[in-house]
């Protein structure tokens, strides 16, 4: 996939990983760009989402984003947040643009810190490296992931918006998902933007969870440098959602330890708040996602979550579907257990609720609990 | 262990459970009890938390709870509900008191009708085993809990207090555990009792969690007949917040699939709520709980829960240790990763985390994760 018109990445191994896999890469564009961005509400944020944070405030254009995976930089201290800064500093002297154009994330362990003779010196070689292709950065970024993530759409005056993603555990944002970024060369005005971003955000990867834990290092991230001109802002909003959203469902799919996607829609809320709290909380359900594991339709596990999640239900009249089989409609309906149970078979499950009460939708994603995500978990640093 | 004065138990097997285990039983108290209680904040709450409820609101005395294992009777609709009334109704005719000096309970499976048949001539047998003995009930409230909860303490006049527990799996209460119930002859007030129990449920069993998912059928119950006359207030409120202090560590430690308890003490913290807060995302916290499976000492994901808790945090005054072991000041330190993770294989592992900015404090409970709790829950129904 190639990035827009203006975007360049490179991606080395630096030595971060000890699998010797690429950890340290970076997107530059060659004029600046219009931003929005969110980061994790984690109250023990990392060092570069405080950053990102300070000059996202500041208002400035940005040229360039550095990314090292196999590290978090979270927990670190003072130094830590030193260090990151220093990575900004860096990149953007071999760019020769200012450090407050650079934006940094990390991903990987939490409360290690960084090996900067390394990072400092794959910084130095990153420049060498710039291509159009977003495929290697997709893959650099990568933890636990097994497979990049990526998502592109063409808008009506050939404009595109290409996104790219990571996560695989940890996985429950608050703000965003552990890495989302989209770069675009539609020109979009940056007030909107910024003022759009954060529904959006909600909608997508504030409503995709893996486990319930929410990253100290979560963000997302949109830069637009207009190198394709002007733009329909009610299309592109609309396009950079789709895209999105598109990331959100391969970040659930891609969960550590996952079998299938969990897709849950719910309708008939009050607000779209509760509706999103509704779908989340089915998708961060462990007894829900255990049931989806073994493709058991035990739909009382809906109601439970739907239950906890504080959304406003009238229980006369909620319904619930599994993969489209009505199993309950404010009292349990006959249905075929096992022919259900064989329709859950299948790479994506969807469950539809409807709470009863209002109008009002949304849809979360998760994925089955499986024992892999502890085997994959148990070990992590030892 | 024997009930306190004047109370007596009964538990059969009225056919609710397939296995043929006890799942009918009853506590009756041969005079009028003051009593407390606190359900479930599910907006999806069973038949027996709403009925409770509303008998609570009323204010009236009570004589007798009667509760069944193997079905929860939730999400059942009005026949559902209509059943409900209909068991504390037949058990208070065979006992010949009022039927809304009678509470119910149910736990087991959501979204079947119960077996009326079976219950109803259940009840009609119980008063036949009416005994002194506590044990009998606590086993027959279990669902997939692997021992019964009991737990006891003598006042210094003399009168005791007997509390009995359950709950393996959908603990993660918002109000109080699937089922916990004591027993007292003290003679107490029941104003106080009442303004007090909030508080002891929330530093008690709203502070353990199996797996971050609220039931429908949560309650906590205390009942006083007065038989052994008055007691201190002070020294009785102490003395059942040990009850169900005890009763909580019982229930996170036979947590499905678990292997050890998890107990996470926050100190430090700008408010008892946030020090709550703090410990219970630990506890919950999928990632955390697998690391404990696997005795993986990766304090980073202490840093991490605590974050997503929102509770407030000065990360550079902020300390984690491990069984006693400092493992971050601030910033990480060092230590012997393999004698902490040796240390870790214990029956209890316990996390000291100060958040560096009060003097508040709180605890929780919880257990590890592992692949068994998901083969429990995978097929539950099918």
């Amino acid at each position: 996939m190639q990035f827009p018109k203006g975007f360049l990445a490179a991606a080395i191994a630096a030595g971060i990983k000890p699998s010797g896999k690429t950890d340290l890469s970076c997107v530059v564009s060659d004029t600046d760009c219009v931003w929005a961005f969110a980061g994790t509400r984690s109250t023990t944020a990392a060092a570069c989402v405080t950053r990102n944070r300070e000059v996202y405030a500041a208002g400035g254009p940005v040229r360039a984003l550095v990314v090292n995976a196999g590290n978090a930089n979270a927990a670190t201290g003072k130094r830590g947040a030193n260090d990151n800064a220093d990575i900004a500093d860096a990149l953007g002297s071999v760019l020769n643009v200012d450090q407050d154009a650079v934006l940094t994330a990390s991903t990987g362990i939490i409360g290690h810190l960084l090996p900067m003779d390394k990072v400092l010196s794959g910084v130095e070689h990153l420049p060498e490296d710039l291509s159009p292709q977003a495929d290697a950065f997709a893959a650099a970024i990568m933890t636990t992931d097994l497979v990049p993530k990526t998502a592109s759409v063409t808008l009506s005056t050939g404009a595109t918006i290409v996104g790219t993603a990571k996560g695989s555990g940890m996985i429950h944002p608050d703000m965003a998902t552990m890495f989302a970024f989209a770069f675009t060369d539609a020109a979009v005005d940056q007030a909107a933007l910024r003022a759009a971003f954060p529904a959006i955000v909600n909608r997508t990867f504030n409503a995709v969870t893996v486990d319930g834990d929410t990253s100290t290092n979560d963000m997302a991230l949109v830069l637009a440098n207009g190198q394709a001109g002007a733009v329909d802002s009610a299309e592109f909003l609309t396009a950079l959602e789709g895209v999105m959203r598109d990331l959100a469902r391969q970040i659930a799919a891609d969960g550590e330890g996952a079998t299938k996607l969990l897709t849950v829609r719910v309708a008939g809320a009050a607000t779209e708040a509760e509706a999103l709290a509704a779908a989340r909380t089915c998708c961060v359900s462990p007894l829900l996602k255990s049931a989806l594991h073994g493709n058991d339709p035990n739909w009382g596990r809906v109601i439970m979550a739907v239950g906890r999640s504080g959304a406003g239900v009238n229980i006369e009249k909620m319904t619930v579907a599994v993969q489209g089989t009505p199993v309950f409609a404010g009292r349990p309906l006959p249905y075929d257990a096992a022919a259900v149970s064989a329709s859950m078979k299948a790479d994506e499950v969807i469950f539809d609720v409807n709470l009863g009460v209002g109008e009002a939708v949304g849809e979360a994603w998760g994925c089955d609990l499986s024992a892999e995500y502890v085997s994959i978990n148990a070990e992590y640093t030892t």
